[in-house]
């Protein structure tokens, strides 16, 4: 994977130019390393942060009622911010169709276009907020290098157990679709199961152990499957874990550690089982007898 | 357990046919080697899959009253589909009885036998997606080994632990027995536990920490053992998984384990890293040094 | 521990009589060993896990009006036959003072205590249920050693552990209480939150992600308070799960793990990576090209 | 990290007081060496268990309305009390700001002051419960070094891993504010998503699988969202657990390890069990005699 903390790696991506006012901009917004570059990036921030907040805030009926027209003007305000950004990011790298295609590049197209949508489909104006994404830059503003590190350690692990996680899925996707029927026939629409998507989405909130109680079983026979499914649910996270933990304390138990057998010369503790002679002053030690041991 | 990549190993379960019309049915049905054969195992899997959206689709009410017709036909027609190569299967095999009572053949079969059961429980129709187990053939079809031998291994793990899981099931059952009992005594029909198997079930959506919410301790009493049991049943996850992540931790950060280190004279390793003189001759052992060692 | 496998051990405990009747009903009534002890046993299990069905059953409205007066005479016919086993085992024994403090004699009394405590106290009559916790010896009837030695392996697990799991749950409950009187000052009894105990008890529900829903914050200070603890609870779980996998998938990438490497000569594979030499045969391996190989 | 079990190493923090009545007073309220010093701890847990009691009693309608006078009189004694052995302790040490400014010296401030702030403000009234943090005293006070010991592991664990929560923690949020955006656009305010925050709140107890249920998906998209939800929140809990599990089963099942077999001629160490020759040097290697060694 490209090496993110070598401003070089990254260039080699999207084409950092060689000369001019172009050279310029790209060191300001794609770059951290100079002082305008971090202030760029603090003010981007901070920027996003009081877009989202806007945006949150235009949606509580109390404060929409006395703000709507300022909360809207800041709205195309920032959008407007944020294209030109956006322009000006595709206009000062070489190869401009690599950075809209990248990860970051969707992120910064998909910040903006809600606002241009929502011209013609009003009701998807609070989609803004998927602006929130832009806020994983916060990591290289602040140089956070170790944290970008984090992040991909995670993503590598879920692509590394990606398999696992398919089979697992594949199996709870079966069970609650088999459940989910079986409840649909066992009570009915009479008692909330209206239908065989509506009796898998009650699966679903009782294996994940959500239990909303918009819907619940009112038979015994239902209420008896429901019983079997929470206990599989749990027991699907409480089972593994107890294991995990009781293979855990038997081999604290077992391992050859060093022990309080004390050399009769130099009065040194802590050796090994099998140990013949002191490990300090190298005298005789005498045999070692196990006193019943085990335990934590 | 047999070699399911090889397709001789397979073969040997139910008797693969020498020759003939049969041998051709069954390199198609139940190989996916040919052509022939994956395609017959795509189809399959689509077939199955819109049967199952158009059992779903029925029960929306909304579908239902403009499109039952469609569904019922489509449903019989489906049905008739799978009977017919369930009937081919038993008759390209050599021991039919064999397949009938293993585990894709008892599949197989309740996959076709609600639909003719709904003709006499006419409630029972939707247990058709019992079905959508017949998807566990997926993984054959896109000669995915590996997801197989995944699923095989989930299944050996349940099968290793039963003792633990039985005596863990066992342990939780009594819990909720006990205290589904003490709280119907101290809330009572009033309050809605309105007899001991409901207790219970409360119990159950406590400990497992569903909470549906259906049923709710009112009085004081009642609530301070429901927290009791809400603390044991999150407890359960949590503590366990606790101890788990201290322990990791501190091997981290504090292993005074034997280390690799080889006595000159006797060759014995496996010293202490603070150790002098040899454990096993007496002799003495030079000087320690780290390599950097230990851990994550 | 007393190695319960042993009878002679066992009989240490209560005082196995020498000789006569006493002996005779000993054989039968506390071991296993025998036809008519294993007979007893059995018999005693069925017997209690029907009185359970009848205590439960009488708690359902719809059966108890049409059965009560056969559950009552059932009722009592067990308690007189448990009565009469109690005092059995009493008088056989040499020491059955020793017997009835031991946690079999203790649960023994439990099973039959409610009865009679009910002609007093009639609300109590359910907690004849109690008797659940006689069904320990199922384990014992069907000589399932091993399981009463992962019961036992799960009890001194538990035991070893109790430093941590009182700190553990001694924070648990300095959160709740802290959390739930913040939210009684913040939302009020208008909104459910009546009391500090009721608050403490909606505190536990949100912190063990149980959720019943019977109270909920309705301002926004609140619900954003609650939306902290969610997170702390689910967070307690979550956490060092990702921390423990983290380590696991990191550990696995490392350690010198055998290979597929074969040698030429004998065919033998399993090679360490830095093997030269077939551990086999001696000869000379080829050298080791990784194929890019770690991970899931 | 100071050593707590030496008073010494304590007193160096506030500072010792060398002689007089200073002294004298110290060594009771601080330290807990002498029969005084114990019997103060004592009646100091004593007390303040009490005053929490008096409060959360006077949170409870009935009670306050027949006992307010006497918790209110009880609750004025108790302030003053814990005021003048604050003072007290403020002015027996020879450092008070440092003590001031220390964790165990904030609690304690804190523990008095909200008696003082509702003369301003009635309803912080409640607040009074922050003095049950005073109560990790309880430690020291039935010297308990090891639950000191216990407690400080535990932050150092949280601390030592701060990277990655914080790493997660910001994936988690980030998740909640866009789910809870979409599900905002999608079943709007007349489903009960009344604005963003309202709809992150929802997302919020959907993902830690909380589920109160005072607001519920319900439309058909906003299920399916919420299902895709609910299994996120509890897969994440389920996943990794499922793999470490599978981890542990693995390497019990199968290790063939690399021991620490040594080969006389080379000294290589680190042999697989069943090498019959020197993985480096070709030389026959002794018998391998297991210790009763690997794994559970």
């Amino acid at each position: 994977m490209t090496d993110l903390s070598s401003p070089n790696a990254r260039s080699d991506r999207w084409g950092k130019p060689m000369r001019g006012w172009r050279l310029w901009l790209y060191t300001i917004i794609f770059e951290a390393d100079t002082r305008a570059g971090q202030l760029f990036d603090r003010w981007l921030i901070a920027l996003i942060l009081v877009s989202l907040v806007v945006v949150a805030a235009d949606s509580v009926e109390a404060l929409q009622r006395r703000f709507h027209l300022v909360f809207f003007s800041l709205e195309w305000l920032f959008t407007v911010l944020f294209s030109v950004e956006y322009i000006a990011r595709l206009t000062c790298v070489r190869h401009p169709l690599r950075y809209a295609t990248s990860f970051f590049g969707i992120v910064d197209l998909l910040a903006i276009l809600p606002t241009y949508l929502a011209l013609l489909f009003p009701e998807l104006h609070a989609l803004i907020d998927v602006r929130v994404l832009r806020l994983l830059r916060v990591f290289r503003v602040f140089k956070l290098a170790e944290y970008v590190s984090e992040y991909q350690a995670l993503g590598a692990a879920l692509v590394a157990s990606r398999r696992k996680i398919l089979v697992f899925l594949s199996v709870v996707l079966m069970v609650v679709v088999i459940m989910g029927t079986v409840m649909y026939v066992v009570e009915g629409p009479r008692n909330g199961f209206t239908s065989i998507p509506t009796s898998v989405y009650w699966a679903i909130t009782t294996m994940t152990t959500v239990g909303f109680g918009d819907i619940t079983p009112k038979t015994d026979f239902g209420r008896l499957i429901a019983s079997m499914m929470m206990l599989l649910g749990w027991g699907t996270l409480a089972v593994p874990t107890g294991i995990v933990t009781a293979e855990m304390t038997f081999r604290r138990v077992q391992p050859p550690q060093p022990t309080t057998r004390t050399c009769h010369e130099c009065l040194t503790e802590g050796h090994l089982p099998q140990a013949i002679y002191c490990q300090h002053c190298g005298a005789p030690l005498p045999a070692y007898q196990q006193s019943g041991g085990a335990g934590a």
